[in-house]
């Protein structure tokens, strides 16, 4: 009797890990979000039952809801996988759902996935660090929830290096606008990538001041930094054939 | 005639993309660094040729050689795979790789994994991000190249969120020191974790103040952040049986 909370990678399905994989394969009950795409779901075990909680716009269910159904769930069968965009522990809110099951006496497991967050770079060709243009990376939620403190979009900048907004698109113009407040070039290059790995994927490159008005449809990872300019030598084709 | 450059992953080889495992299978070469172990090489196509250009102390390969190997071989081949600890992207030096064989006019396709910086910490139970606890997670090297600057550790204090420090394990007590400066707390908790997702998997959980001090062995993933504490209720039991 374990839950299994598992990500699902940036989109694609052959980007799930192995292990991943054989869960789904093999899995009860499968518990996943909005963002996870049927080509992903198509890897379920057939006999599983699938139950969809996906945060969608006007229909939000409510964290405490979803933790309380993983309980009850994770509590009747042997095999339950909790699936995830991305990684489970990047802004996927798992590790609320694992204090959840180990409060409630449930055994939990986690399988990292590959993050949207450095994927959606990675596969336009952009290296999130890159020597002597990045000594780091910082993934950041654009998204402010009630009762959040804002992040420290200034002290970011001054830090230096690459910037992962997540969950950014709505609030992209008070986050650029932050930024340069806080020393970043107004030239600095960015690219959003919407739905990153699958046949939807769109990408938009420009400068941070043009973020602002440019159309970037959400969900979309938005990477800011020198690393973007690497990429402009390099095609940018799609995944392997 | 593709060169892939393939994340491995953190060590597990169940942890390797669905999409590495075909490209491994079916590949006629294989580079690989002294960090992918021989269970993740026991994946690849039996007839592949393998080369080691592991980066061993005091015998590195220079990062030019290793590029202009891969362009020798990229144009011989039909399927070379590149394959690196975690993602490609993420410290890897797949950024300098891609340009050289863009350069080059060479074909090649990123394929990206699960990072070690964040793998490292959900195995052991620790959200990277947490709602109400940390609102970011930067990614850093504490390794010093000749030319490169020094981390900004007082601005990315200051800046709040997680910290995980790959390469850091020799400079240690010095990145300690700098984020105590920069204003984190001296009993901020801690998490080392050495070979992660393996059977050699070390952990270590202590205050920034002793890590100095600690007895943790290279190379190991510093997660540095209240979400270490997060992890305290939780069992860390390893992967999955």
């Amino acid at each position: 009797m374990t839950v299994y909370l598992v990500g699902a990678g940036p989109g694609d399905p052959e980007l799930l890990t192995l292990l991943a994989a054989r869960l789904l394969a093999t899995a009860d009950v499968v518990v996943h979000d909005a963002l996870v795409g049927d080509s992903v779901l198509a890897l379920a075990n057939p006999r599983a039952e699938l139950i969809d909680v996906g945060k969608r716009p006007g229909r939000p269910v409510p964290q405490d809801n979803i933790n309380a159904l993983l309980v009850q769930i994770g509590r009747r069968h042997e095999r339950v996988v909790r699936l995830k965009g991305g990684d489970p522990f990047v802004f996927g809110r798992g590790g609320e759902e694992l204090l959840a099951l180990a409060t409630a006496g449930v055994a939990a497991e986690v399988v990292p996935g590959v993050s949207s967050s450095f994927a959606a770079a990675a596969l336009a060709g952009v290296p999130v660090t890159h020597r002597g243009v990045s000594a780091s990376v910082t993934v950041v939620t654009g998204h402010r929830q009630p009762g959040e403190d804002e992040p420290r979009w200034r002290e970011l900048a001054a830090a230096g290096g690459t910037l992962v907004v997540l969950m950014g698109v709505a609030r992209r113009g008070h986050i650029a606008q932050q930024l340069i407040a806080g020393g970043l070039r107004s030239d600095t290059p960015v690219l959003a990538v919407t739905s990153a790995s699958t046949e939807h994927e769109q990408r938009w490159i420009g400068r941070l001041d043009e973020m602002a008005t440019a159309e970037i449809h959400s969900p979309a990872t938005l990477v800011i930094g020198e690393v973007v300019a690497v990429a402009a030598q390099v095609s940018s084709r799609r995944l392997v054939p």
